[in-house]
């Protein structure tokens, strides 16, 4: 059995190991050999190990695509287009795809499975979601009997470093990131982990598959991570809460409610201990209740793990010849924004001048329930009254029209 | 295909109701009729529901066991020998058998799979582990890849409703007991859950599938937890800290180190917020790290998704017709106890004179850094330096030759 890796990074590199080097237990499943023959990069200068004689660097991914030997294609380009092109490619081709990149599956799910499907091969992306949690797979196994209505998760590992890492130091956002990126938890633009697109990602795939109808990035709602400093941190603690980026959905009827953004947990809960790369995502179904899985949301070995568990998965389907079927995700459901969202929120807003802090009293007046109010030279804080997302989210649009300098986070609940 | 039923008490009527009531998604995942013919129980006027036409309950086993149509039994019946009897009797029988006892399996975990093996049939047991918690099929899976080599887990739900309900109300273990009792929480015969057996049942069913080696009930160091009184959790929550009724094995080498007994946990940490029926399972791995699975333990619904999920595992099986290897249980291993766990311990000793306090403090003597030390009329309470767990129940065995009323507790590090 010849597989194909695209991308020697940091996650291919994990997966050659296991899969080539003898790192792990991968060998010992397979009664025949299974390796990586080809390795796509654009840097030809990249050397697999010296021990081993049966892998080269390609440039071309021809190459790839049109080796018959080759039944399975690893995809760990990162990025959209290229990647998007080269897993439509490999599954035309009728090769087998395991892939962990969450933008394409998430733009492209529908599409992908159909192909697959067409093509009689197996698309399989443990590792797009959650990293080394097998989230994935746990998912479907739940869905054979419950039907899930809940989906909640720290799903991104770069800002629950952050967060840990401000929560640690007493350190600002800006600061930090940079720590992330010098050690490498944060990419060199960062955009789509602050900003909530990876989360965003993850939580559209989990909830397509849950809920049995396509849900795409675009149609969550979701509202980056930047606008937060030391002082939302320990105001948030002082209350006795952490704050998280939360990714959240929930099924009513066919109304789909999403949201991605930072919530306050309080201290002692399980939400509120998940640290640094840790990621941990929540699962509710009409039958098993709630059911957690935690583990490293990113990172080498970890990430490798899932995808290398994906080759197995289907080395061992097709030793077994009965091929599985795809979930459905035709059903029609409505994107209903975060309106089934609600709770007290936690506000901080720059104010120059009385007047300032009058219209910030004056845009949250009809909420009621303000309390812990401490107004100081440039800024105010407080808890609001119960609201709901929507209606606070409107809110505070209006404030920004004035006041530029905002940080809100509800309160879970 | 017909499936015999074991056990028509709670967990066996939450699987009828999924089964054959079409409660739950079971049936969609099925092209032929599966259905649960025959239900044994020792009282025969326990009645099916009465929309269903096909399913009788009997006293007799020979019924099932001769019974050529049924090709599953599901044995939920509780004890030890009755079922360990029928399981036997079933697997013999051609039948492919799901069951939630972990009495049994732990029990005779080798023999009854070799006796699977040998009849060419599926043994399933999910829900015998963290109930509604999939975490058989993870570990399963996980071991492809990686060397577990560390477990550990809240696995009763039982005593940990009671260490939530005793930290939530101040309330002394006995009464607590007595309403976990009366709320169906607790058995009336209690022994099980609340000196370890239940817990220790669990982690020698997971030490074995993980090690490779079988490990049993009896091999596994064991402290209860009924010593435990209300001013042991307020000392605790005072320092910061819960206490947990923790199963904890590692892997070193070729030795085995286990123990289940009370454990403090920093009050914001992952297993201080697991609470009430509500399990935790962690695993380790060498190249995934730490996984964590946490759901509901115990109750119907829960427990009857595990069961159901294994007879849906076997009939799809059946269908693809490639039965699973079973993981390898011959390695040996040594029974190392618990002297690879240390930490500092949290002590309190009922003391009827200074010459028992002198005593008491005689006998810790030599672990020095002790700190937090509250003598009261008759009580001493303090916490000690580091010690290993063996060193310390050694120092505990010699306490009890002249105090009997002890409650010690390490604190997890």
């Amino acid at each position: 059995m010849n597989i194909a890796l695209l991308g020697f990074g940091t996650i291919g590199t994990g997966v050659y190991e296991l899969i080539n080097l003898n790192k792990g237990r991968f060998a010992d499943n397979l009664d025949e050999e299974a390796v990586i023959t080809k390795i796509l990069d654009k840097d030809p200068a990249k050397k697999v190990d010296p021990s081993d004689t049966v892998c080269q660097i390609v440039t071309d991914p021809d190459l790839i695509m049109n080796d018959p030997e080759i039944n399975i294609v690893i995809s760990l380009l990162g990025g959209m287009d290229f990647e998007y092109k080269m897993i439509k490619a490999a599954l035309s081709h009728g090769k087998h795809v395991v892939t962990a990149s969450k933008a394409v599956i998430s733009e492209y799910f529908e599409e992908l499975v159909d192909l697959a499907v067409k093509n009689n091969v197996i698309l399989r992306y443990e590792a797009a979601v959650g990293g080394g949690i097998p989230i994935i797979g746990s998912l479907k196994e739940e869905l054979k009997i419950n039907r899930i209505h809940e989906i909640k998760g720290i799903l991104n590992g770069t800002t629950n470093f952050i967060l840990s890492k401000m929560t640690e130091n007493n350190a600002d956002f800006d600061d930090t990131l940079k720590l992330a990126q010098q050690i490498g938890f944060a990419e060199a633009d960062p955009t789509a982990d602050i900003e909530g697109y990876d989360v965003s990602r993850k939580l559209a795939i989990l909830s397509t598959l849950a809920y049995g109808g396509v849900i795409r990035d675009e149609d969550i709602k979701k509202r980056g991570l930047s606008d937060i400093r030391a002082i939302d941190i320990e105001m948030a603690a002082d209350m006795g809460y952490r704050v998280k980026y939360l990714g959240h959905s929930r099924l009513e009827g066919d109304a789909v409610y999403t949201t991605v953004e930072p919530v306050l947990f309080p201290r002692e809960s399980m939400m509120s201990n998940v640290n640094s790369e840790f990621n941990i995502v929540s699962i509710e179904g009409d039958i098993i209740g709630e059911l957690q899985f935690y583990g490293k949301g990113a990172g080498k070995d970890a990430t490798a793990n899932a995808v290398v568990g994906d080759v197995l998965y289907i080395i061992k389907t097709l030793d077994e010849g009965v091929y599985p079927a795809y979930l459905p995700m035709d059903k029609s459901l409505r994107k209903s924004g975060n309106a089934y969202f609600a709770g007290r929120y936690y506000l901080r807003a720059g104010i120059k001048s009385n007047a300032d802090l009058e219209y910030v009293m004056s845009v949250v007046e009809k909420i009621g329930g303000r309390s812990n109010i401490i107004v100081s030279d440039d800024t105010v804080f407080f808890m609001t009254g119960e609201v709901h997302a929507d209606v606070f989210d409107e809110l505070m649009v209006k404030l920004k029209e004035r006041i530029s300098d905002v940080f809100y986070a509800r309160i879970y609940s």
